[in-house]
């Protein structure tokens, strides 16, 4: 897999080049439609069916409006002032597939698009766009069995507070009290929180998807909020893991465990995480390594078998990333815990960034290798 | 209760008034400090003791900034343009305690205030504040066992559509497995939708702290989306009830039925109400009685003794509203219930208007009188 993946994502650079030196010479498509993430009955933002964005925001006295979304380091999409008091503007070029944080600069401030849903990500909750992918049906809502995500509030002692998390649980969870399930524990990225994985990232329907095809066994996901520390409004050079392995090791896995119906050992529990996510699971994957058994880094940083010194070798180590960020070095990394005799598998997704539709296709990659004996 | 709850109103309308006059000559306290309901880290917009919000954005450019909180007619809170480039200012007077959604108008365009958090309100996500009310510890984070809000996807072939629900389920739900609960349907109002009980309402920890004290019977609660029509977006002139009706009383309830340990039988349901949710109890209580037992409107209209001729009498019929409503109207309307013979009882909330702090505590007065027996 690796050297077809690094083959792809040298072909999607090589494409993608030559896409955006037409771009400008292409004719904008006009079938704008609006974002599927746009707030109840909202015409804009709109997307069409080459990428493009194009947003309309009422501010009838204000002098300019942009938005954060567009190409290539221009600043985003200057919007133009109409004489009906709209600012309407269109992206220069096509943006890439999936999901997208963004927010309006009006007069000098930071706004969200009232037309937009609103998504947790760089610790506010910033408006998002879609951008239709080819690949959308594996988290499309489906007419199949639904399972359900719920809010828990679970006692943190360290912490000293309620802490909340999301869990997912398989369709007939519960029918059969006999019946167990492993876990995997699946972490936001930086400024992001635990709604973000089930809102931007769909990890309930793609597992809905993938248990009605019958490509996995049925398993729990565990949501929490990563970022249990007193920098958390401050970037990531003061972070510490402590406080976080203590609230997840110590706090969480032990509540989920006496409230649902897992199978309670180190077999049947992964860890997983996106960006900072994935840094934190590096980290507490290897300090704790009687707690989990897979590991999955995703868009997260790197394994090299030279960290498992004197370690027993994980089930399963996933390593992923978007071709438009480090492919090689994923590959790489893939190979050398491979050639070390790791269970080590890569994933990279084509002509996505560091963006949730890595995460999303991430997932669905993940889940059907988690917990298969 | 009523010639008290009565009695309590008129003082309470009197005593606002004098406080009103007084108000522009009593100082501002200046104990501010973040609403509790502001995005993480943000400092404003701010509280302080006496119930005066303060607002401060950040727009350096921007001409004029307004917020819609404010008193009486004036069409909100002015902000004054500073000359660190942020728009800065206080409400004339204290406000209600309790939620409030509002939003600002910038330079002509309506925006969300990019400190607080939103919450689904007049059809779109607004921003929202809370003035801490005298009794806000009966919702309350507290170190009590907690019960979970799941989100369910449904099937509806009335509307073609997987729809969402959230369920409260109370602590300990599904440990005994031959434990079965009754539902109350609790219904949002016009504009809002199904996260409305959950995030504006706290009804999970009403519920939980209930329980603690052991005030209530453990039961579960079904929050669903309510504007099931194609006037969703226009006001109410145009609403009819049967779409709705359908989705609750032949999909919601007996999917309820089917996949959570209840009670199924009409005298272990209730539906209940807020606004327009209250209209539509009103009517589909009264149009399928064989569905619930027990019902209430809060803010959302009364019953009267005629609207029963030649149907079973419910259990129990609950009124409610805000003193700053219709009080009287709701204690008239419960004592001709009861002098026809019904178990009827009202409430009315205090020093409160048409907003989330009535019926937060009318959920709270509600509870202990659902499922007596």
């Amino acid at each position: 897999m690796n050297l077809k993946c690094l083959a792809i994502s040298l072909a999607t650079t090589l494409t993608c080049g030559i896409c955006t030196a037409q771009t400008s010479q292409t004719a904008v498509s006009d079938d704008f439609k609006p974002s599927t993430v746009n707030q109840p009955g909202q015409e804009y933002p709109q997307v069409n069916s080459q990428g493009y964005a194009r947003f309309r925001i009422k501010a009838p006295q204000a002098d300019s409006i942009r938005v954060s979304l567009g190409l290539g380091g221009k600043g985003g999409t200057r919007l133009k002032k109409e004489e009906d008091g709209f600012f309407t503007g269109t992206t220069e070029g096509p943006m890439d597939e999936g999901f997208h944080y963004y927010h309006l600069t009006i007069d000098g401030g930071v706004f969200n698009d009232p037309g937009a849903l609103n998504f947790y990500g760089s610790t506010r909750w910033e408006s998002g766009i879609e951008i239709p992918a080819h690949d959308q049906d594996f988290y499309a809502v489906k007419e199949v069995p639904h399972g359900n995500v719920q809010q828990i509030l679970f006692p943190s002692k360290s912490t000293n507070t309620a802490r909340r998390a999301f869990v997912y649980t398989p369709p007939g969870y519960g029918n059969d009290k006999s019946k167990r399930y492993p876990v995997l524990y699946l972490q936001h990225g930086w400024g992001e929180d635990e709604t973000a994985w089930s809102n931007q990232g769909h990890a309930n329907l793609i597992m809905d998807n993938l248990i009605a095809e019958g490509k996995i066994k049925p398993f729990i996901i565990v949501m929490t909020y990563g970022m249990t520390n007193e920098v958390k409004f401050g970037g990531m050079k003061n972070f510490k893991i402590e406080p976080f392995q203590t609230v997840l090791t110590e706090e969480l896995v032990p509540f989920i465990d006496a409230n649902f119906h897992t199978l309670a050992d180190k077999a049947h529990r992964a860890m997983a995480g996106l960006s900072m996510g994935g840094m934190e699971t590096h980290t507490i994957t290897l300090n704790k390594p009687e707690v989990f058994d897979s590991y999955a880094l995703l868009s997260g940083g790197l394994y090299s078998p030279a960290e498992f010194a004197g370690k027993a070798k994980p089930k399963l180590i996933f390593i992923s990333c978007g071709s438009k960020e480090n492919p090689t070095g994923v590959n790489k990394a893939a190979t050398a815990l491979k050639d070390a005799g790791f269970n080590a598998v890569s994933f990279v997704s084509e002509n996505t960034a560091h963006e949730f539709l890595t995460w999303r296709r991430s997932l669905h990659e993940l889940a059907p290798l988690l917990f298969k004996n």
